[in-house]
């Protein structure tokens, strides 16, 4: 069976990492039983075969394989059989864009809407290393940092525009199906769905429904996780 | 023989719409022989019989074929023993999101650095439409809309992040060799070297150099157009 360490809040089924999310919904595409196993941002020994301190790590009997891009490609090469996480070559190489645009456009937005929500529910023994690590990365205090989310949430939905247009004209982003590039995207949603009840889209945005569909798929797998309605 | 109607400037032979270079690039790839007619602005009853009033658009016999998107896909389903565009069914559907982010997020970034440049090139008959079009669409002169544009520079820059950090890992969007996704992203970069010699990107960015690397495609197809050196 595999193993997979997957970050966990103050309570071991809160799980919040949009790394993790992505992992997990590519296991789910591939149809793969998998044991989760909860880590808090502290317990970097139990990962260390893997050669590095962050999760997702996903252990496959011997093997040990670290980020959430890598376990993807692992997992379709491994089992080519499996329903595609990219559809061939050419939509392997264009999910990379999807990769880069949550970490460098997506997840930036949504950082100051949701980062004290996270210290809100991260384990008592992570509390002081999560707020130092992010006070130092963003140069301010957390609550300094967050400030007004009424007045960032316009932004936050106006960076989903590429997200939103192409939502309107397919079901998914892979199409008439959800891709990797879906889930990609997803684990930004289910990052802020795992720890905060604030409402970051509009009730009509034709971005909600596609996470209601994502929430849908696999016998409603994320959507019975620990979360809040959204 | 194919025919397609292309924006042009006051000289003919410059061409600087970048859902035309969507076009004349997907038609290289699929190595398409067409016969580009020079358009402009005010010349809406020369594609009167497209239903429209914008270009490209494409002439197969007795199709006329608009809108670069769906130019791209009738070109896909009708050389389908050509090199694809898309690469699948799968990096069609990814494609989609490409073609949003550099309209809802690239040319927005562009426009005000290069809106001017534009003016200076339009066709005499069009000096006016343009203006006035563009004032009433951006709700300023475009003199006060374009600005300082060193200032703006930054923004553009970063606004390339996504791009950036994909072809920091593999030649081009498509991956090892270029699909629609990468004529999509290029069309903007087209479009301000057919008008404008303002360095829009540092000489060592990863961009300057995937840049460089489509400009060479087709035996340097888009290099021999009329433009400026960048």
């Amino acid at each position: 069976m595999l193993k997979m360490y997957d970050l966990a809040g103050a309570e071991a089924d809160r799980r919040f990492s949009p790394y993790c999310w992505r992992a997990k919904m590519a296991l789910q595409h591939k149809g793969l039983e998998v044991e989760t196993i909860p880590w808090r941002f502290t317990d970097k020994p139990a990962i260390s075969a893997s050669g590095q301190g962050r999760v997702p790590v996903l252990v496959d009997g011997e093997r040990w394989v670290s980020d959430s891009w890598v376990i993807a490609n692992y997992l379709e090469d491994n089992w080519p059989d499996k329903p595609s996480l990219f559809g061939g070559g050419a939509g392997r190489a264009l999910s990379r864009f999807y990769s880069n645009w949550a970490d460098a456009v997506l997840h930036p937005a949504l950082i100051p809407l949701a980062l004290l929500d996270i210290l809100r529910h991260v384990d008592a023994k992570d509390r002081d290393y999560f707020r130092k690590s992010r006070e130092e990365r963003f140069g301010t205090t957390l609550e300094k940092f967050v400030g007004d989310r009424d007045a960032k949430l316009p932004a936050f939905r106006a960076a989903l525009t590429p997200l939103r247009l192409t939502l309107m004209t397919q079901p998914f982003l892979g199409g008439d199906k959800p891709l990797y590039a879906d889930y990609i995207v997803l684990g930004a949603f289910l990052w802020a769905r795992a720890i905060s009840e604030y409402a970051l889209l509009a009730a009509d945005d034709p971005v909600a429904a596609w996470r209601g569909r994502m929430l849908d798929l696999y016998e409603g797998y994320a959507r019975k996780a620990k979360g809040y309605a959204v």
